[in-house]
């Protein structure tokens, strides 16, 4: 069966997992938890089947580790999936009721997007978290995943479909992808594919949103920067920039690019650098900073990269709108954060930043679904529609119109002879 | 300058924008309603050598109609921008507000999206209505009209981008391109533009969004259904769909497909011919159907054609299941009703219909911004994410996380020297 009749039988099945109730979805979740656990010895020796051949073929070091799915990682995503069952049903919720006029009511309703197509690389757990999340709010899932991990991803998306069809799941909602040219076939697939979730590198990433009209929610880049104001203190604010910077380096929410106001640079950058050799972090910097500290020299491409590594760029500027001309030129619109004492400046720089998230006075590592409180993390987008900044559940899905008529038609509006009313219902849609 | 300079001034003065208060935009608005008046015989004379040039040019007359822009007109959208000023301010609306932790305090709040590229046919009453609302809702603008209405186009850009910037509006957020070869390089710019707004006949927008990976907001096709189930009332069936079909033909929700359970062939089919001869609607019909009345036979592409016509597809289906298979087959996600008197075939219908607007017992001709009662609409979206159905101001605006601290860095809670709270706020975000 070709990649096109696939997606057709997840789109059917979509169709019906729509309508499918919290208890239903949130059995078959329990299911999975249950026959995740149960398989275990199968799921780990299909692991360590990709483990091994994977480093035959000389996988790098970090990409090993990440493919990686034992007894530990087993019962990492099944608590996902059981907190994942404690939290509020996303279909269904009523946004807005209506009554436009008597006997004609309109209710705005949440629903599932309806096909996701996730694609991801190593990291079996993004197989099982995104397609749980997908299930909890009612989407059909077509996968891909990487070649690397591909005995572990098929017996996952085995024990899913299998644990989903015995509690009643519309047999079809979730297929495995096997192949690299299916791909490049599913980024064409928006007939059937409503949105597209990719999980792994930044080239990855890019790659993706390139080479599709799907929409994408993710992102790239995180190309995050905090900005030391002239009124601030010193304490905090290397303890924050040392945190964003060092805390965990890998990451999209790390700082990469420090900037400091001009009157602030003398007494703060001297202190900074003191903490960050004690971390080792290297640092490089513009010409102003390299007569405050002695740092390698900065280039444009500097203010261009993501080190995801122990780096850090550093530029001193005139002024807070100079640092928030900087941010929005060469950010990712990721996650932005000022240190300062003057309120009217983070005012300013909180709404001038375009980014997702932007902070005052704490460390950008705090942009995540989890540290937000979302109780699921979808992903982190950077896109300006949809859904953005960390995506919890509420990213799965959308909404319709549902209007309950008795019988009302236009002509009679349109003629005078009825009016609107449009007054504002405190009610769910009732049926 | 070229275009790519353009959009680089329109990002740069929308980041400001994005930051300016009811009030400023308000008053601009008012700006801009004055001035229409006031140059309002410049404005209909630049409109007139339009319309004459167009007319030499043997421009189609419905092309011609649309292009008019009269007193009416003009009085028209000047009523629009009063009631926009009316609206509630749809920036700075705080979505969320919790308390993670004492003293770090998180804040999901609306904001502008950033840069609307509009590409519009025709009609240079869309041109002000759409600047109007990016106005409102803070977004930066990036227009291209019809050649047909330049002369027009040219002067109501001019009337705008004067009396914004009189008004304190930052200069440069709304500029008007008026080359085609301009749309095509625009349609490229998703390093500036955030989201494209088509609009002008179905070709034209499946044009733009078949070659462009910037999102667009809107719908190509309208190819809306009713479904008379098996429990009908004749009367109102009849009723409504004659309202559907015919109240207004040239628009999107028309419907353009009536189904009809089998066991309602018979006795509604016969009233409905009836109805529909008096309205000069042109009927085709599925096999089954011709068994019943006397019409044309319908072929495979009558149920793919959204007619803007005098003309009616009918097919008679064996039950509920049926109609909505069809429905999601061919229709456009956009809208479609169920005519029963059978409370849960309404909800099932309703479930499973996978379009923006799903109605039990009324008209498809419903589904207009307006009657919605959302006070203006951007448009209507086929789309399944972002906005879908009627649109108002909420689909100009995303959301920013805004996290205030007082020193906070991750290693706190890290390693459990400190445990988040989360804890619902009830306040808006206090900057």
């Amino acid at each position: 069966m070709g990649i096109n009749e696939f997606a057709g039988q997840v789109k059917e099945a979509s169709i019906k997992l729509a309508a499918m109730d919290e208890d239903q979805k949130n059995r078959a979740l329990a299911q999975i938890a249950r026959a995740l656990v149960e398989r275990r010895e199968e799921i780990i020796r299909a692991n360590q089947d990709d483990l091994a051949r994977s480093e035959k073929e000389n996988l790098a070091e970090p990409l090993l580790k990440r493919l990686k799915f034992d007894e530990a990682k087993i019962n990492d995503v099944v608590d996902g999936i059981n907190s994942l069952i404690e939290l509020e049903e996303p279909v269904g919720k009523t946004l807005l009721a209506t009554e436009l006029d008597e006997g004609l009511e309109l209710y705005k309703t949440t629903c599932p997007i309806g096909v996701i197509g996730v694609i991801f690389e190593s990291r079996p757990d993004a197989l099982v978290q995104i397609s749980t999340l997908c299930l909890k709010s009612g989407n059909g899932v077509l996968l891909k995943g990487g070649s690397e991990a591909m005995s572990t991803n098929r017996i996952l998306a085995d024990v899913i479909i299998r644990a989903t069809e015995e509690a009643g799941i519309p047999r079809g909602w979730l297929k495995l992808m096997e192949t690299r040219a299916e791909v490049s076939e599913m980024l064409k697939l928006d007939e059937y594919i409503d949105l597209i979730i990719p999980r792994g590198s930044n080239e990855f990433v890019r790659y993706i949103m390139d080479n599709s009209r799907i929409p994408v929610m993710g992102h790239a880049d995180g190309i995050c920067h905090c900005y030391v104001d002239e009124e601030f203190d010193l304490d905090m604010a290397v303890k924050i920039v040392v945190d964003a910077k060092t805390q965990y380096v890998a990451v999209c929410n790390a700082t990469e690019t420090l900037l400091v106001h001009e009157k602030a640079a003398e007494r703060f950058l001297p202190v900074l650098k003191e903490a960050m050799d004690k971390k080792q972090v290297e640092l490089t910097g513009c010409p102003r900073t390299r007569v405050v500290i002695q740092v390698a020299e900065a280039t444009e491409k500097d203010w261009q990269t993501e080190y995801l590594d122990y780096k850090l760029s550093v530029k001193v500027v005139d002024d807070l709108d100079e640092a928030i001309t900087h941010i929005n030129k060469y950010g990712s619109g990721h996650t932005d954060s000022i240190i300062t004492g003057n309120e009217e400046k983070a005012a300013r720089f909180m709404a001038l930043v375009d980014s997702g998230n932007v902070f005052w006075n704490c460390s950008t590592r705090f942009s995540d679904g989890f540290r937000y409180g979302l109780g699921a993390e979808v992903g982190i987008s950077t896109s300006k529609i949809h859904a953005r900044g960390p995506v919890g559940l509420e990213g799965l899905v959308i909404y319709k119109y549902k209007l309950i008529g008795s019988g009302q038609t236009v002509a009679e509006y349109a003629s005078r002879e009825k009016t609107f009313k449009h007054k504002k219902l405190d009610k769910t849609f009732p049926l």
